[in-house]
């Protein structure tokens, strides 16, 4: 007798990312209580399985949500502001006045409900969030329903957000309390960057990853700068706080920090000896292809981190510095860009990057047992993405499809731990309407703001 | 009294490309007989000009039409068929078989409707074409309304197109005299590459150039084995056919083809002699970034090229290798990587990026006295970018936008010389049903084919 199920997707494709490199044709994944609960050719479902819903998806490809292993997220109300400058340009001149001025629980709160729409319409189900106000990024991806590790910053120096070390950790300890029990929120410690935060700080973040057995996220040798600074305590922004001559990775080897709950994102600077160290402590490492180039700051070593056994996961970053929050555009960029650093275009095969960017993402954040790929027993978060267009035809292979020619555009259905984000490209828990009127309050500040401060700039 | 016109395009923004960086706002375009008659406030129109239609596209930026300045278009129909192989071993084993067996006049001509759907889907109003059956392009380009320069290929071997080098420029005098008044095609002579063309037939496609006034297209220094082989006379499949040891771009000088008709796509191999050598020339380069990353050839030196003044253009390279004709991600990259690649961040900003994808496209093709950018008396050659959707908000320069944050999908409408070929995103002279059913046909018997012949290749 067919059993009573909550949801079937009757696929044209089913790529489940495990095993790698696997095409189910005309497959069907079974949904219930949120739960994946078969995958099994289409033409056994009606004997199997009674369903509340069941969707026609003939002419997609399933594969698990995209982890965007990454970003600002309310940095989307800063997209565009300011392109084409070093980063510490970008950074001193823009980003962070920008930031002092205007960031605020309100817009957090606008920024992510922006990036949660942009991120569900591209593909992202689950994303490594930091940034300043947490519980309002937080909160917001709970009521959207989109699953987040959502970073409790740490920093040296006041922000709007908090007054000092003591206060981002004290609301840090608020935030593990009030979402102990939340199904799509976990937390992590964000200690921003080397540069941004001392040694003491570096090991009450320790102490409160052990306690709350939490991921550390972190920004770590983005820059030649970064390290170059650091090793010969040359006074500049980037310099590490640490009074040791050293590269910040040796640092945070020294403090304990170098672990297997570290989420280094960027590591565009890395020695040999780096990437062993990186890879005997299981650290994982997010690799943000396109903010890396457009900052200049320099190329992952994607091949040899992955020979070596590294978990590499992929971000978009901020998209005041991307300046999207495109996981398709960002996983065909990985791919090619491996290509050209390793002189091997074998290397980072489409099947590579399409894990990096599901099960690699979910094992960076400490998730894999539930996300990162379609397999029984897991949550229902999954994506259908069109091949019914002619940029996906003709396709021989619907791996390579998904990262060599896909966009984001392709992407009509999401489904976060069984409920439905998307619908026909419709976003069902989010008012487009709100977002554009909220952007348009911000955009029209920010503008003013931005031409002030480059009068004054021109001015001397 | 207001004058009569054709057609007035109501913009939000107007990015003309020429004054470089302009973004003018609340402008209109106005046409007549498929020239730009004016562009004035968009207030100002009703009181100048009455039109026979006005399109409001005030959620809108308007841009010249994108210039594809390297491309293969029939080779959609092998997009993502072999991914992440050497070029060589790519070519051999994947492109060259399948060629063999199916490239026909019906190929090129079903390939080619393919492409020109899903470039003008994708903003692209006039291509540089390289492939065999030319007729078969260019008529296809003509008939749908879309601009080409339509390459005359030559090889030193005979293919499905002609018996050898003889047939092949017997072939391209017919088309010269076949094309000489159409108004959308214009032909170039596209001897291949340095290792597939002999001095010979080199020395022919020079005397055919000048005798008709045309533009030579060639890959050239594409990787480093074709350089490398070439200068020490390795036997391989990518040494030069010229007896001399001498790198390709060394030959082509020699030979007087290094010159202001070449248009040189790929040169990711260039020491800075071989920049200075170009520049001096007035040699065109189209710098191909995806492709050459895919394939693991190499970065062309863009920023260097530009500070030499050598006219860089734009190009996606066929669909078998990009695996896309998107030039919106081709503009991103191009600007991305140009500041890896110099390790500036200032390197290739948005403008430039956006110039090289159209008015330095159109000085490539030798059509910059009719399209590039919006000026008066330039051809209605005319792309409108939607910016109302959250992917492109807030939105403090139309310019970054256009390169860091638009996606292919938000092309609403295309133009090309007064002729509306994309209207609200749905073709106006393509069929999509007749391209899918075409590619249908194409993709069963090439899949069937290239299953059996890896098939024989597992045997051995």
């Amino acid at each position: 007798m067919a059993s009573q199920v909550d949801l079937v997707l009757i696929g044209g494709h089913v790529v489940p990312v495990v095993p790698e490199g696997v095409v189910l044709e005309k497959y069907a994944v079974v949904v219930d209580k949120g739960i994946i609960k078969d995958i099994l050719p289409a033409a056994d479902v009606a004997s199997k399985y009674q369903a509340a819903e069941t969707v026609d998806l003939k002419d997609h490809i399933l594969i698990p949500g995209l982890v965007n292993a990454h970003t600002h997220s309310s940095m989307t109300l800063l997209r565009g502001l300011a392109d084409d400058k070093p980063l510490c340009d970008w950074l001193v001149e823009d980003i962070f006045p920008a930031e002092g001025k205007f960031v605020s629980d309100e817009f957090v709160r606008d920024g992510t409900l922006h990036s949660a729409a942009e991120m569900i319409r591209s593909g992202t189900t689950c994303v490594n969030e930091m940034y300043f106000f947490p519980d309002a990024a937080a909160s917001t991806f709970e009521a959207v329903g989109m699953r987040a590790l959502v970073g409790q910053v740490v920093l040296e120096f006041p922000t709007s957000y908090a007054s000092g070390p003591d206060d981002y950790f004290a609301k840090a300890r608020e935030m593990f309390a009030k979402y102990k029990d939340s199904k799509l929120v976990k937390l992590s410690m964000a200690p921003h960057a080397p540069y941004t935060v001392s040694d003491p700080s570096f090991e009450k973040v320790l102490a409160l990853s052990k306690e709350f057995n939490s991921r550390i996220h972190l920004h770590l040798h983005e820059t030649e700068p970064e390290c170059h600074d650091s090793e010969t305590k040359t006074p500049s922004m980037m310099c590490h706080q640490c009074p040791e001559h050293c590269r910040p990775l040796k640092n945070m080897q020294r403090l304990g920090v170098l672990n297997d709950q570290l989420i280094a994102a960027h590591m565009t600077q890395l020695t040999d000896d780096e990437i062993a160290a990186v890879a005997a402590a299981g650290t994982h490492v997010t690799h943000c292809p396109t903010s890396n180039l457009k900052l200049a700051s320099g190329i992952c070593r994607v091949t040899d981190l992955l020979a070596k056994g590294v978990n590499v996961a992929i971000g978009t970053d901020g998209a005041a510095s991307n300046n999207t929050l495109n996981m398709f555009a960002e996983m065909k960029l990985a791919a090619i860009l491996a290509k050209a650093e390793s002189k091997q275009s074998t290397s980072v095969p489409a099947a590579t990057a399409l894990r990096m960017a599901t099960l690699n993402g979910a094992k960076a954040l400490g998730m894999d047992h539930l996300i990162g790929s379609l397999e029984v027993g897991k949550s229902a978060d999954i994506v259908a993405v069109s091949t019914d267009c002619i940029e996906m035809l003709p396709m021989y292979s619907a791996i390579s499809h998904l990262v060599y020619a896909a966009g984001r555009e392709n992407v009509s259905d999401v489904w976060v731990a069984g409920k439905r984000l998307l619908a026909n490209r419709q976003l069902t828990t989010i008012d487009l309407s709100e977002v554009k009127s909220h952007c348009k309050k911000w955009h029209d500040e920010i503008r003013d703001h931005h031409a002030e401060m480059e009068a004054k700039k021109r001015q001397g």
